[in-house]
């Protein structure tokens, strides 16, 4: 049942990063809408904040803190809409 | 990559309902938590809103109009976890 691309963000529920994480799915649902299969909200523990593309890790907080909204927007764009504008967003 | 119990919920773009879809999904996840494997957000069209639980359709506007939250969470916790008690959304 699964659709792709398929984003999944894997939060830490101690931390408390589900409205984080809710905030980030939304932010692309936003952005790339129907270009998405679907996002994912995933529960973990120990200080998780992971996202994958179709199971490839994009971000870690662990790796690279907490993703920049921006960043994580280019680095989705880049792999399933090459030639998708982000507007402002682009010009930092 | 999907973890079980997987939620979905899809939901109409053109009606602009991904926030209520992504307000669903928080309710969802902060009452399970690590019960659910996870919630996945599904854009759509057509004026869906539509809920599944491990691929069974468990909700659809179409039929039954938009679910009231207490509700979907009894129909949600029947399934995956019957013996834990809701609190005061029980007893309505």
């Amino acid at each position: 049942m699964t659709r792709t691309p398929r984003l999944e963000i894997e939060y830490c529920t101690q931390c408390r990063w589900l409205l984080r994480a809710a905030w980030t799915a939304q932010e692309l649902l936003t952005t790339f809408g129907l270009r998405l299969g679907e996002v994912a909200l995933v529960p973990g523990t120990g200080g998780v904040f992971d996202v994958r593309l179709d199971g490839d890790l994009i971000w870690s907080r662990k790796e690279s803190g907490h993703p920049e909204i921006t960043e994580l927007k280019r680095l989705v764009r880049d792999r399933i809409a090459p030639d998708m504008s982000l507007g402002h967003s682009e010009k930092r």
